[in-house]
């Protein structure tokens, strides 16, 4: 580019501001040169410029096109435009979500870019893996994985050491596969799935001539513990099974990462996280990882069709303005707010003569209460309290088969982006309803 | 809402700018109010509007909210909230897209209200169903259909009168269905799939004690015609088999509504269409329709988790920024261009030597060439033009197991939003490269 | 820039979307090189990449600045700073308004660019002439113009020919000039200043050892016609005494157009227009523009301090976002809506009883009424039609020290930008209440 | 306001919801309810909405509106209307600046709206006066006041104690008023004016029959001392002439709004503060206030025609953005940052053989350099500090008529907004440079 501001200034303003241009330019350089999470997060402004000049690539953009197909990215409003940052076309092609597509050189390019620049942000978390970025959310991203192993090795039934949580549940459903539960157990406090459970369901299946994928859980609500991943991971290599881990928000804290880091070196062919839970972004997107490229291939593959390509942006937004120094910070004061949030709620039940329960978990943390869960959450809302659960003892769905957990909870969480003034609050209003 | 200008103006004025401020607010609640397609399109501002005071009531707006969970619609920068009009929480819920989600009752709100407007098009078009927006675009849209009629029929096979498109062969094969091909036959330039083939495959799959459900295709590029949806409609009541119809661009003409009208009499399952090729969005949203209001239910239950709330206000903003009367005229805009098209490749073709195939299609022609017709199209993709297709005589996918077409043949369409300039320029350049 | 897309892309992709993106900035680039108004409008989203890569020039956007001075440009919201454009120190330095302003080499390029742009308009419409564009509007430029010839000529007396406008005379009395109005009279319909009064004027201040400027109306409401600035261009070239025309929408039909070109031919300082009347701006700016250079920049030299930068930005805006050619289109639209407001009104006056006044004007029509004219006007407002005026024949105001008017009289105005409809409404409204 | 979402929300979400937008409706409401500067800083989102409500109050926003003015607020394209955040009449009238605008109720209510926070945010600082935001910067807004004292009084000469600010000589230059300079002292190291010698000058333009006014100043760079505007008010009030205070960033330390309080007790027609300096807008707006509402009244009506709305609602934004508390901490900070200015340049001195000026400012200090000050200004410039003054011993117009000031200096500024690592650095720099 080559901006003639000659004789529209004196030479030394012209020279002064041409070299503050740029510096400015220099910062969107960089990010396609290093492609790469910045050290410093990156403000709006130049994050702008890069999309902008990106999307001004594709070919709808074009100021000599002649637009004859039924697809033409036609947009109605400049708001609709906007609100893809231009890119109009979406990410991906009929045959691959990740495949360049020739109408959007600078979508396609933008895709890439993220996923580098989401690959560099993981290694610098200690994750050394290829990764991509979904238009989906978690949800949907563990659909594509397991509907990859069905492809790729056959798979055709997911073993899940139970959690109560409908999205995977649902994921297996919608692609067609069958799901073999395995059945929670009580230790202590903790409510958890027995490695040696996992392994006989594996060799039951297998014995009856299935190919199983084991779909295990990383991150979840206490009082259910995080499924051993390492050593799930390490039996999956023994019998050369898939293993797709569901690491909803595990990039948060070096609890799970460092779990992740353990399993990755036996058999893991997948970890699904939330863009949105780690990453700041409106709900919408996933991120998926693994070291086996060829695999992460195969779930590209397995996308029918183009998808909005608002969810990628906005990763790509987040890694960008965020910064590697401040996530750092950032989930230094989460551990910090957690211990607080322990401390306050020991606190408490000393003095409401309830139990801080023993959970090992490094986001939330779980209270008992003499009264009905329901009714202490539903007090919270009115409160104007969002995210707390309350969990009634005799929840078949809070705890699975078992016949019954030893007590009502609460449980309250202290996700990455809370702040102690929260905790400080949530613990007030939990006294004044407990 | 109550704006105390009191004092701030002369009284007759203060009147003058509340009735002029209520006027403009009018426009707003109508929407609300009536909740159909306007019959003229509102423009931009005050459809910001209306998102703006949907999204203020989500709970993260909340100005005395204090949020502990782990997924609190936290987002980094103005920029991502911006993109999805502030809906942050995204739509739907892990159990069901449609579903309306606590955290968000502005979003959800917004939802169910597009849902609305949606179905009052469609009503306006001559089709009385029920109908959801999609957050994900047609290959995935339709994914949701047959694991949907799995879910409720027990389908296990898809039949799918052969079209050389990528999408439906992948969504079947993302979702676990085996796929049974139906082959098309030549009948003058026509490639067609008989209905008599199409009611084989269902007797035989019936006897092989399978559970079959048609996925017909009503629009596609030509020489490849529609499918008969009226008459596979029929079959489908007759052998009492669910039929999803894959109508990507229907919407845009009447010759494929009345088409859907007529089949809607009979078996229609579902219809899937795109929202950026008939309502101008960017990629990233569907809409599915039908009459039979418990398949969408299920269709809506099969989506696993939430989704991004951008493509489903796209179509929202669509839908009120276009307006039936102006959409009217897009389609009549539409149809005189492809008549106008027809009548230059008829010339073109008379001085070439080549033929305008006699295909049946409202959108889209076909030339002969007696060059290669990849070429053909390499060229006019540097001459900076987007759509056409070169399709070689003996390209299988093309058409399908036929071993030959009679010809190499271009395609150029005549889509809803091109202007008779694009029509023009699109053929002189064709006339120069062919 | 250099923008490494290399290996994001297949190399062919990489190929079309630089060049798509090199043809997207070459729109940009072109601006700068050319200076001039494009023949088409330039879209939004190019002339916002003009603007953004300007402001980038700006030293507090400089990424590594320290800035310790007590005008830092440091604004609190982002809200502000897209409100000019991020041109947060304004245009301007306390010595000349034109001047470039060191800590601003952005925003000083930008306004030397819009005066070189404007320029060229001016110039395409047959106005060889020096132009600026004021961050003021038309009555605050015409005080710069008035306080320039001050200094300049050590003008002490503005000689008016009365119209009944308070912004000349609040200019004038602003700076602290004597003004000497020169009486109307009645010519037909028309209301008009002599110019032998007005020469009578002039000779009179001389006698008295004054030195008069003469500030000449061209655009006004009939029945006040133009003030015929050849003829006082003449008068002042022969006594040696500036000039300056009130121009305030003359830019908009060649009827005026054509007489600026005779004036300038003689004595004509400075002529001031309006850049919301003329060129689709918001309020708050103006152009001032002259064949004397020298005055040109003791006008700008006049100006005390900075200013927002605006209004300059919004002049030029809408310069590139117009373009010649459109501009044309939207003057002859003007003309033909003229003539239809005069067909529809003589037709009126004929089914009314009433007349057509036959005043001499390109862009307003008068109409007598037997009502009252400001109970008339009073009931369009309230029929929501906002311009018309309703002038009282005994109004000194409307007519000067006339004694009496011979009618009372509504006027229409038909100025650039209304539509055919506008002047059908305003006629039937006008029917139904006179 | 009635947004009828019945039906679209399960009743005790719709509930939920409605009580969310009904408090964030609420921050807007009482915006207007309660007229003052806001104790927290509301953030953009709600200050928007206040924006877009209250200009959709104006008449070009009428959807049934007829225009067929000249004038009316037709603007070409998004961007502008947005940068004027859909004010596009802008405020005033050609009559007056404060008038309410028929076609602009909506303009018109949010410039007495901002006048009011305005006020009320001078009240809370101690200032017990009326004020109103100006659309012209500090220079052009003195020009107003000294105007609207000819106008009043009958002033004809601006009795001006020395300071080096080209922007006061400009404004009553471009007015048409003498100026009479009196001369500046040293004392110390600070330039200063006699309060003695002003009144002599007062004295000597009586007796010459003259009406002075006298335009004092507060705020400058030193060694130049803040005159003194208590002893100053006090003999204007003796001898009942007007007087006008050149306060540019008096706002931002109470050791100047002290000083405003004392002299408010004497005479003191107007002062004129800096809206950027003071209230982080961008550069374009100004402050006047006054106990003397008659003269604000006066200053009102002096200026000529319309005027841009940005300046305005950029003053308005910000009072609502900062808040009163979050002002509170900036002027603590400004202090703070001060004091290490003081201390390190203390330092640097000890170290540099220089010395730290005893002169009395609360904003800026000067250190001597025995190098060329230029040049060392010049060296700042180039390591990216902008702000510091260098000033030659022997120039005139650092110091007025004195023959020498005793040294070379560099005067360095801690204002309203900087950080503590803008002075550490700054030092540094310094200390690289002297």
């Amino acid at each position: 580019m080559n901006l003639n501001t000659k004789g529209l200034l004196p030479e030394h303003m012209e020279h002064r501001g041409k070299l503050t241009l740029k510096e400015n330019l220099k910062i969107v350089e960089n990010i396609l040169e290093q492609r790469k999470i910045p050290e410093v997060g990156i403000d709006e402004e130049h994050i702008k410029l890069l999309l902008r000049l990106l999307s001004f690539m594709d070919t709808d953009k074009d100021p000599n096109v002649i637009q004859i197909g039924e697809r033409e990215a036609r947009v109605y409003t400049k708001l609709q435009r906007d609100s893809v940052f231009d890119f109009c076309h979406g990410v991906g092609r009929s045959g691959n979500l990740t495949d360049p597509q020739p109408k959007a050189p600078g979508a396609s390019a933008m895709y890439k870019l993220t996923n580098k620049i989401l690959e560099s942000f993981l290694k610098f978390l200690g994750l050394k893996v290829n990764a991509i970025a979904t238009p989906v959310a978690t949800g949907m991203s563990l659909a594509l994985c397991l509907s990859a192993s069905r492809k790729k090795y056959g798979s055709n039934v997911v073993i899940y050491p139970y959690a109560s949580h409908k999205s995977p549940i649902k994921a297996t459903s919608f692609i067609g596969m069958r799901m073999r539960l395995v059945e929670t157990v009580l230790e202590g406090h903790i409510v958890k799935v027995d490695v040696g459970e996992i392994e006989d369901a594996i060799k039951r299946e297998i014995k009856d001539k299935n190919n199983p994928v084991v779909l295990s859980t990383l991150t979840f609500f206490p009082p259910r513990k995080s499924d051993d991943v390492v050593e799930i991971s390490k039996i999956c290599e023994d019998y050369n099974i898939p293993h797709i881990i569901n690491g909803a928000y595990a990039i948060q804290n070096f609890y799970y990462i460092d779990k992740l880091k353990k399993a990755l070196k036996y058999r893991v062919d997948a970890i699904v996280s939330s863009s949105d839970k780690n990453l700041f972004t409106p709900i919408g997107g996933g991120i998926i990882y693994t070291k086996d490229e060829s695999f992460l291939k195969e779930i590209s593959l397995t996308y029918p069709g183009r998808a909005s390509s608002n969810p990628v942006v906005n990763i790509l937004i987040s890694l960008l303005a965020i910064g590697s120094r401040n996530y750092i910070s950032l989930m230094k004061e989460q551990k910090t707010c957690k211990k607080l949030l322990d401390d306050l709620l020991e606190d408490l039940a000393g003095k409401k003569g309830e139990i801080l329960l023993q959970v090992e978990n490094p986001i939330s943390s779980c209270i008992t209460t003499k009264k009905d869960p329901l009714d202490v959450a539903g007090k919270l809302y009115n409160l104007r309290i969002t995210g707390p659960r309350g969990v009634r003892k005799n929840d078949h769905f809070g705890t699975c088969y078992l016949k019954e957990y030893p007590y009502n909870y609460i449980v309250v969480n202290s996700a990455i982006g809370v702040k102690k003034e929260d905790i400080y609050m949530v613990v007030e209003k939990l006294s004044s309803v407990l």
